[in-house]
């Protein structure tokens, strides 16, 4: 039942705290994933991105297969030994790149087809092919199923199309991926906003059976409300013995309430992007470096965290780099995001493990730092 | 005669070693200075500036009274504190920015009045003003003189002009800074390409007194063997006890022919910014790591040097981040070519220690690894 352990160490409500055991090392869940998009995390070097505290990173099949190539990149050693990550490292199967590229895309049961923006050229990723680049030529740890990503907001008909021609790939992708020893591969539950069609999507995933299951499709729009909504049910009708990883979310109050509904593993742009703007996530909520209130302000983003971008600078001298356009401004603010999201999941998985979920989520609320849980 | 110790530890031909005791460090000299224009290196944090092997940074007197501004700095505790850089921080005096804005700027006996180029805002900067940013309000440890830079060709009655008028600043300057016992005052040479004038320059800067000496005007256009020819004498008209610090220079080929006549201290913004356009430099000259030739080279940059950037990585990754226009790729080669130079000083140093300079100076220009000299 799955290729890696998943050791489930507290359960609070419908949160979890657990340790995904992996070859290449455990991670710690609920876990929150950089995106290495094209082999590198923006801005940051691998050893920032481990002294920040993760576990795992994300890498990007159609971003990789574009450039530097899938069959370079194995020729090259694999992901791992191409970007300095010894970690597990997860890669997205393009299903979503492919979607976001939609003018250049044709779909059919067969494989998509699409263009590269760069020049042009034609490309085709069937459910076998984004499975070997991702398995065998990658060599990542974590594979995902390629499936078709429907834009929001998507008509019953359209998501139902969609979740069924993904349940068909997912399968074509596992008769190839076989039964691995150091490798998983996770499904994709579709479905948009209709809980039937979830409800569909998941009995189709656990009949073909995956390592892990992921929730795709929120965040995209629907608005923290309707997400949280389609979260009251989503991750229950998925086995409550692998882990749950939903896709490309979010803000960090998304965060807080995924876990809270039983998610266990997130990825998202947002902690690198936002910090290559000027923008710093803290307990209060998010603040933009470039105000003016901040020029003579000696206070570091939070002393507690240990990262230096966190601890040691300023705010006085993170605006300074900020207005000065300093290219160190995006690599501190990307540096500070991703040390504190991952403080944010540590803070979850004590909160978890101690049984006080609830009072960790009604102080995060209050915009509050969490309350040490003394262990 | 001095403000800090200069230990000459060896001298080989007209090359020296030594140590230049700060009370926030030692300089080991031939030093190279990384250049931290805005209170940062650019793309750097200072524990990577640190782990280049760098004993001490420059700061911009124009730059920071700019933005931040000087008195915002001091009532943030001092460049130091600011920037996160504990160790010691050479300040440059403004002449040269100055210059640089020059269709912006009035030069009169009593100051330069000069318009931001941000914001088109009018500042004066006199010689007492200069010294009084630097030494007061950022708190540098080796403060320069405000000289008037002339650019490059220069009549020989300009360039006498803007030497008088910068001994006239220097001693104004000298006035104000007094005697301290942990701050240093460097004079400015000047002359450009007129061995007289720079005879004329140095004997009014001994008249005036410093605790060390600059070299401006070289590298800015005269070619690399017209700038040796003024280094054959140049260095020789400063006193022998104190440090000599050719400012703005240079290439690594530069830097080993300064050292071989007599020179101390360097910066220069070129390892960085090369950097940041995907140049690499290396004991076999530089290379651009744009180039396909290293699309599948997977060989570091160099494995002898300990900074991650040089050694943990393959050209072919390095080559993939210029390509995909990471900002990763501007830090990983800003920090190598920084990781460098501290190499070439390093290896000037030891060679001049055992008396091999020549053979040093040899296979550099040979582009070969210097050997090891055992110690």
């Amino acid at each position: 039942m799955g290729a890696f352990p998943f050791d489930i160490q507290a359960i609070d409500g419908s949160a979890r705290t657990a340790v995904l055991r992996t070859p290449r090392g455990e991670i710690r869940t609920p876990a929150f994933m950089p995106v290495g998009t094209a082999g590198a995390v923006k801005a940051l070097t691998m050893d920032q991105v481990r002294a920040s505290g993760a576990d795992i990173i994300l890498g990007n099949t159609v971003h990789l297969m574009l450039r530097p190539g899938a069959e370079r990149v194995a020729r090259l050693g694999g992901l791992h030994r191409f970007a300095g990550w010894e970690g597990p490292i997860l890669t997205d199967s393009g299903g979503f790149q492919v979607m976001s590229l939609a003018t250049l895309t044709k779909i059919s049961e067969e494989a998509a087809v699409f263009a590269s923006p760069e020049d042009g050229s034609r490309h085709v990723l069937s459910p076998e092919r984004s499975v070997a680049i991702q398995a065998d030529l990658l060599g990542s740890d974590i594979v995902m199923q390629l499936d078709e990503c429907v834009a929001w907001p998507a008509t019953e008909t359209r998501a139902a199309e969609a979740l069924r021609l993904s349940a068909r790939w997912g399968a074509r992708g596992k008769a190839v991926f076989g039964a691995r020893e150091s490798q998983a591969l996770f499904g994709i539950q579709q479905g948009s906003t209709f809980e039937a069609l979830r409800r569909e999507s998941s009995e189709r995933l656990i009949d073909t059976g995956y390592d892990g299951y992921a929730i795709v499709g929120l965040a995209v729009g629907e608005g923290h409300g309707a997400m949280c909504e389609v979260l009251d049910y989503a991750p229950g009708l998925l086995p409550a013995d692998r882990p749950r990883y939903l896709m490309g979310v979010g803000k960090p109050v998304d965060l807080v309430e995924a876990v809270a509904r039983g998610v266990d593993m997130f990825d998202c742009v947002l902690p690198t992007r936002s910090g290559r703007h000027g923008q710093a996530w803290t307990w209060a909520g998010s603040i933009n470096l470039k105000s003016a209130r901040f020029a003579e302000d000696e206070t570091p983003l939070d002393p507690d965290i240990a990262c230096p971008a966190s601890r040691d600078y300023s705010k006085a001298y993170l605006h300074h780099l900020v207005k000065s356009r300093e290219i160190l401004a995006q690599v501190m603010l990307s540096w500070h995001n991703l040390a504190f999201y991952q403080a944010l999941m540590s803070a979850m998985r004590k909160a978890i493990a101690h049984g006080r979920f609830d009072a960790f989520r009604s102080a995060f609320h209050a915009g509050l730092r969490p309350t040490e849980t003394g262990d």
